[in-house]
């Protein structure tokens, strides 16, 4: 009997009637003849009050103790689902990371899963009945209760629908699935049927925010097929596999757009092998993500090299740079805040380099100025001002023929 | 060097300031050169909050899942605890039940603790670390989450003193100690300095309320001292330890009062020596804890039973005993309602018959009906009406020398 996993996010599970909802879906999936496993997340704002009192406690709570406080918000949900399951009838069990076999190593707040040992999931599936796991937590070789940080939720569900060999994995949550761009600021936004998990890894990682990267990823790796789709409505909503396995193919699948840009610029750095290493180096170590970085070579002595960060990080990067001066020996920085990327996403464009040129041009007839250029095989962003990235966005959506067609009844 | 187990309940740590209050205490113990092993209950109200969505959810939500829901409240605490012994600089670590090797039978909700592996809390005490245990919780043999019913956190502080071999285990709550009667309606009450396991078993039982009676038994089972103290006030409180190493012995140690009192007579039953294995064997089915039993044989064919129980619990024995009336084979059932009972416990009771006559003459002078009487060897219980139970405590608290003497200044 085919196995399916259903991750519910805490919008789904934020309320008992949202609770009861999602047995609900659970209840109608294990009635088609399905076995169900279900992944759930702490109930809405509960993991914000668990940390608010953190806080009030502690500036910087020992990231094992957080962890051991922030397990509880998705213990809470599975209780709950399950006798929410009960109630319908269903057989049903709860487990804790460590209950469903969830090994990972000992980094606390954002661990990565080693293994997953699923005997006891598949002796109560077995058994009949519906089986409920905690996600985003795991337990490491020490017997920590660890948590696996920003979208672990999804990424427990992806490792166990790998590891049961799973037909597919469902992501609920409180949108329909997956957009040609965001839909609450490009009215035209059209949701997709399906898209490839390379095009989904670069919209996860611009911001679209349906899907964390990495559980992306580790669906790609392990070949397991996303479905995105509301616990709010019964839609179809979006599938996310192999780039073979799909029917057709845009050359741009989707815009989408990040406003959280600052850019930094260091001028009259050492023209020499090492400069980039110590630069970026220094900016790891304070864990500040870089995105698009240029190089430009001033003369044989010296270059200049800008980034963008996200904004939120922005001056505390200036500040790492500025402290390192005399290390890095260079003559300038100047910072801009107050920007926005714009990109276009598409497996279709690797073998088409007119897309980038159509990018261009669309931008520039909105009189919009592109401040940096990033490119990869299957997406191109650019750097512009925050105030004409959506204006940008919208543009360039009609422009790779995205919009939806409106019927006139 | 010497251990300490402290246990603190809801209301100790029912906020911020009580848990940074609590970190105070054991900071205060730990530098006294003692070895720290906190045990800590669910914060103030949450577990009736976490009970009141479960009964949202399901009117007899399953065992196991209230299990896996309501462990999450003492795992918040022991969390937040840490913390706050982290933010004063101590070296601290938070251990769930199942991490602090506390092994139980398999019944949820009111489990009983099996064995206590103290390997991982004996390596962080030889760590210099204070450690942080949470109360009320196990794991079964089949890995599941169990929690030990009610008083279930005074429970784990008494077994891990005893597996630890502490010096002794200290109770913090929100009175300053034990008190001769309950000073909320005595006012003469006055707090013990000392009190044997023996008395301290009975007047638990008798809803004293300060530790559940279950604690008590494992602490005169394993020899472990107990000192019950405020966490508000910095009192000595009152230490309850065998009778031999105390220093004194009053004839009466204590008055007790129980207003939820019910009495049902069963009249016309069966005189036959099965009888009365047969009634109190299907209130025991139904969970239904009987307190005192009276037998009055009517002749040689039929006898008459009367009982008391909590008054909760007095309709649902009625509708029991009702329900198997040709069963039975008994006349006829009454019901009085609107009970209570008082007591007089002391260990110097045993040797001195008068008690029983001096309680009855005390009650019967303040025009006191006594409806049924109980003896065990430090103890006599009488159940009279409710509206004259806290006059004849009064009375009897002045009887046997128990008022405190008001010193005029």
């Amino acid at each position: 009997m085919s196995i399916v996993v259903q991750k519910f996010g805490g919008t789904s599970v934020g309320s008992i009637e949202r609770i009861q909802a999602v047995a609900e879906i659970i209840a109608r999936t294990y009635e088609q003849g399905k076995r169900c496993v279900a992944v759930v997340s702490a109930m809405g704002k509960s993991t914000d009050q668990l940390v608010g009192m953190a806080k009030e406690i502690h500036p910087h709570p020992s990231p094992r103790e957080m962890d051991m406080l922030l397990a509880t918000g998705e213990q809470v949900s599975i209780a709950l689902l399950t006798m929410a399951l009960h109630r319908k009838g269903m057989k049903a069990r709860s487990l804790t990371g460590w209950q469903a076999g969830i090994t990972t190593d000992c980094v606390h707040g954002r661990a990565m899963v080693h293994d997953v040992d699923t005997e006891t999931i598949t002796t109560a599936l077995d058994q009949g009945e519906i089986v409920v796991v905690a996600g985003f937590q795991g337990i490491s070789s020490q017997r920590e209760i660890t948590t696996l940080g920003r979208g672990g939720s999804d990424t427990t569900a992806v490792v166990l629908a790998a590891a049961l060999g799973a037909d597919y994995c469902e992501i609920y949550t409180d949108v329909e699935g997956v957009y040609t761009a965001d839909p609450r600021v490009i009215p035209a936004a059209q949701k997709m049927d399906e898209i490839s998990y390379e095009e989904m890894l670069e919209l996860a990682h611009l911001g679209a925010g349906v899907l964390h990267p990495r559980s992306v990823e580790a669906a790609l790796r392990n070949k397991v097929k996303l479905v995105v789709r509301s616990s709010f409505v019964n839609e179809s909503g979006t599938w996310i596999k192999g780039e073979n396995e799909m029917e057709t193919s845009h050359h741009v699948s989707g815009i989408a757009h990040d406003l959280q840009v600052a850019r930094i610029k260091v001028l009259g750095l050492p023209n020499h092998e090492e400069t980039l290493t110590r630069l970026f180096g220094l900016l790891a170590e304070a864990h500040i993500n870089v995105d698009i970085i240029v190089q430009s070579e001033h003369d044989h002595e010296r270059v200049d090299v800008a980034f963008s960060v996200n904004e939120e990080e922005g001056l505390e990067a200036r500040q790492v740079l500025e402290a390192a001066q005399s290390e890095l020996d260079f003559a300038k920085i100047l910072y801009e805040g107050g920007l926005a990327k714009v990109s276009a996403v598409g497996v279709g464009m690797m073998a088409r380099p007119g897309v980038a040129a159509k990018m261009f041009a669309t931008l520039s007839e909105a009189g919009i100025r592109v401040k940096m250029v990033s490119t990869s095989e299957i997406k191109i962003s650019c750097v512009v001002e925050r105030e004409q990235a959506l204006e940008g966005a919208r543009r360039l959506h009609s422009a790779f023929g995205l919009d939806r067609i409106e019927v006139k009844v």
